[in-house]
């Protein structure tokens, strides 16, 4: 084995960063979005005729991650109290293009966080619309499938796997709805937030209505949903392990893991791990939602405070999503053993399963 | 003065009850909101031929939260752990009319939840709505009243006042037209969620795909709004605290109070209240996003969980709204003591104004 | 029945708001706090010759709280943002001595909320460490009884049923003696938080090294053990709801409650209830703990949004604590039921249970 | 610039991860501390004479973290669903002695993370006493400089900034004593939590009474601690923030940044990155007390959501000292700006400063 390179590598990163977020969310990701926003600044205003299009040429050339070193920029980030003054100062350090023109550091930071979040967002998305999907599958295979109804943990009614199913399916379904539909302004406010945005930046990003440096409801939005969406995973991973315990025995997961000390154990770990990173989003909306009291036109600290938490809350909810669609999508059923545990008529059942399947 | 007649009363209401919310929340509310669902399961069951008209005319009669004691009702939730027992106890204590037929208890107090919210939300979006209002007129009175902008508290380029009022007023559209967006289900699964609900409630809520028992996206959701508006609620009431300093002194609460120890003290106390009820909905988001995590087909404690935390949130929330409408509608506002410390162009703030101001 | 009293009582009370902590946090209980804080004073500076015995006497008679309805006050902390001042308005309309005298309006709050937390913590105390006992005698009398051990939900290793109450209890017992520990002190610091406290309250309150109106750091302790607290009950409470599962049926409450629509179902209701309360705390701590940073010599806002989330953190965990207490002490357990599932030796954790109950 | 060795580097570190906690709470340290626990135990067991001294040297000499890639236990943990059972199986790769002879991952996990805390708290404490210290500097030198004391924000009565100086000094000091004293003890309980600690492991860290795998208290007091850290460094900076307004100007961090589009400003940085460290607290501290309700003799998923949120607890409470204490080291106090508001007898004041100094 070689030595580590870097002391900044997670030893919990297969646990608690699982599929595709992690990438876009990393320090290199953020670089990347905060080099996108000066090269998409220079663009526009080339457009506007403010700067020459040689000008944005030579700026775009330069802002790419690959030239710079992410720690190095991160440790320059204690100058101002943010990255965005680090990749500013190591642009200029390059070029005399009017690198940064009429912007403040808040622009290249919001911009940024909102393209780290709308890149996160495709693998995230696409995991939870996988979990949906395997639930789908589950619930239209067991669409009749008996299994004792269990409230307050007791057996009360029958009811049919499917139906449990449909309603993870339901709740993920809604919970990626929901997290599609947030509006993800790019930000050009300048200093003071007075800048009219003249020039629509080319990032595939919402135009606000106005500056947002102090306005934070599209980052409490998100935050919202994110919850929401760790929620739904949680939801159904929790029943998930419910119906593994040994005295259950209904579902086992394919893909279970052994122990350290016990070798023959059969553990749910997808579902056990997708529960770990979705308990994990709660606080983390509480911060998000608290940062939203920010003073004048910038947040002297509640702004800082949302950088971590909502590259942890992506995280941690792309994991969940992504652990829990693995559960479903190994997940083997013990028809048997549910029957055996639910005697009477699951018609009703069923037919929900159809209902909400189609109002797919 | 008159001995207090119950010892469950607030000391506090007068600051952190405000507005019109407390009293659709109140333990009464809450109880009116358990009958209305008795009520109308008794008639939507009447309407598909289940029970006579007669019977639920009968059980109708008796749904009048003034026929019963709170704190009895209240008692009585500790058998069955929760409250609509105690209400389905005392409804048939006085009729041999089927009472909460095939229902649940979780029916009727998911779908009193929805009601209370539902009614709840009525003078919240008022509030709401009307201190966006009174934001808009101070955006369009002081379009062009120019006023340092400042970042980390420090003097940066001048805005104008109208631009920082439209920004909070933008802030309170986006939070009233998000909350009010809000789906509000009511509950109809029975024993186990398997309940067809043939027949819809006739309570003015959304009828749900799915029975939702333990399928909590819609709580969440509502709570991350609820959560937003606090947010953003509290970002324009900090302003007004931070404008109204001593050292600052550019606006006045004509409303502002004094103190126990110096009565010549004008304290911004609207505001003040406002960041103080505001402060309180983050925790509360989390507990409710963290409850979405339910087992199977009953919550073993993350359901009981939500029933304190949602009607709290909604009585910050509307609090923090009511006293940051009083607190706007009341602002005096002091251009001259503005404009001694901003120098310089202020066309594009006032134009962002319009642009907001044309959005509404 | 007859008809309601107050429209503010709480059809939750019987499972939220469980055991003696309830009546402690009242409003009238506040309120009792408020005038014992202005009678103390005034014996106070009798003593230090500052006012008369006379005047004194005077205030004392004054100061209780059945002279007074809690509403009124409670409608009257609006006028200067908290009920001290109501309660001083009413105090002074009754005589003409020095009500108040040198105090601020935080002086009289800190101290009310720093005695109501004292009497609170009786009942509290009282039921986290009847449950503590609870789990001790359970312990003891399950010292070899075999039970397998469950990590991850999957059967592990056989341990003892008394190695598990015993770790209960050391949760309970550790809980306990931290939150008996942190100090309350009273406040007085008047206007700016610079009287020397020549004059010790005769409160049973810890007499501050310095005013602490902004300095919360006996709050957020204060919360922290609170929620170790809540935390700690929480833990045997899943404990009991996972072995009361139907599947595995080791322990069963014998207070457990049934459904309103089925009446044969055997539910852990005081169990759930304590989860349904435990659950709560976290969210609540998080509250306290953002409101730590207070600005300058009075929060504007943080202070405020402290009360009610003290008063609820108070009642939640007092009303887990008593619920666990009560399943604790009325549970059955099925030994042979245990014994059926745990093959093995379980010397090492009989051992465990004589170290615990040896370091009691 | 080199190209960045590593995705996982982080942008934000020069302001979120300051001082030395960072170190002592990354990859590689977690590694490290992983690996101390196999090398104690393989001490203890030989000692005890379960295992030679060879084979305990054999696997000490193994236990050194530069042998091995953090990343690639990192992606390993995914295997079992935590890293303790990647490292395991890299020592067994490497030798036949009986590496985690006995013991269960959550052994090696739970010592680790009191291990990282152990080590984490060295460079913490030692800002935050620095912190105190400067503070406590701050108040001797400034007893008797008047200052006009704020209530909510409001120019109310005179003080001293000595005083003001000492209260944080006070809160400083009390989270720090409150921090040192929380228990860290190993963990040494076996697959069921039975194992009877014959042998103690020579961390330096204290011996538990029970095995604790699910009694998480430790880990909920460390938390409150933390938080309450965290909010006494909070209050401080945003006192400095509050100050150093451009209307108030009566103090300048000497070391504060200006900004990429203003660079005649000279913004608080320190205090200000203070705080949106110490803002990240709260929420943290909300999932870890969420987690300490654990299920039977191991988390299923609440265990894995303490990992990273301790982590980040640890980071920010760190940062957020190191950071306060720069900007108390660096704090210029114009004591006549300061005086010229402040008009009035200061001597109680000056007597309370002399009093927080003396009880030191």
């Amino acid at each position: 084995m070689k030595r580590s390179s870097s002391s900044s590598e997670d030893v919990f990163a297969g646990v608690l960063a699982r599929g595709g977020v992690a990438e876009q969310v990393s320090g290199r990701a953020w670089l990347q979005a905060l080099l996108d926003f000066e090269s998409a600044l220079a663009r526009a205003q080339a457009q506007a005729g403010e700067i020459t299009a040689e000008q944005a040429d030579e700026i775009a050339a330069l802002c790419d991650a690959d030239r710079y070193d992410v720690a190095e920029i991160g440790a320059g980030a204690a100058v101002i109290g943010n990255p965005a003054g680090a990749v500013v100062k190591a642009l200029k350090a390059q070029t005399d293009a009017p690198v940064h023109k009429d912007a403040t550091s808040q622009d290249a930071m919001d911009t940024a966080a909102m393209l780290v979040t709308k890149r996160a967002l495709v693998p995230l998305l696409h995991d939870l619309r996988g979990a949906a999907a395997a639930a789908a599958q589950l619930a239209e295979a067991h669409r009749d499938t008996p299994i004792i109804g269990r409230t307050l943990l007791q057996h009360a009614q029958p009811t049919t796997f499917g139906l449990k199913a449909a309603g993870w399916m339901v709740g993920l379904d809604d919970a990626a709805d929901h997290l599609h539909s947030v509006r993800l302004p790019y930000q050009l406010g300048g200093p003071a937030g007075t800048l009219n945005p003249a020039y629509k930046l080319d990032l595939s990003l919402d135009r606000p209505v106005l500056p947002w440096h102090t306005l934070r409801g599209r980052i409490g939005e998100l935050a919202g949903a994110l919850g929401v969406a760790a929620g739904a995973a949680g939801k159904a991973a929790l029943d998930i392990v419910l119906l593994s315990q040994s005295e259950v025995a209904e579902v086992r997961e394919r893909v279970g893991g052994g122990s350290t000390s016990m070798p023959h154990k059969h553990n749910p770990v997808a579902a056990v791990s997708a529960l770990g990173c979705a308990k994990q989003a709660p606080g983390l909306v509480a911060t998000l939602l608290a940062a939203m009291i920010q003073e004048h036109e910038r947040g002297a600290g509640s702004w800082h405070s949302e950088w971590r938490p909502l590259t942890e809350l992506l995280t941690v909810t792309g994991s969940a999503a992504s652990w829990l669609r693995t559960s479903l999508e190994t997940l083997e059923v013990d028809a048997e053993q549910m029957r055996s545990r639910a005697d009477g008529d699951t018609g009703a059942a069923a037919q929900l399963v159809d209902r909400a399947l189609g109002a797919r």
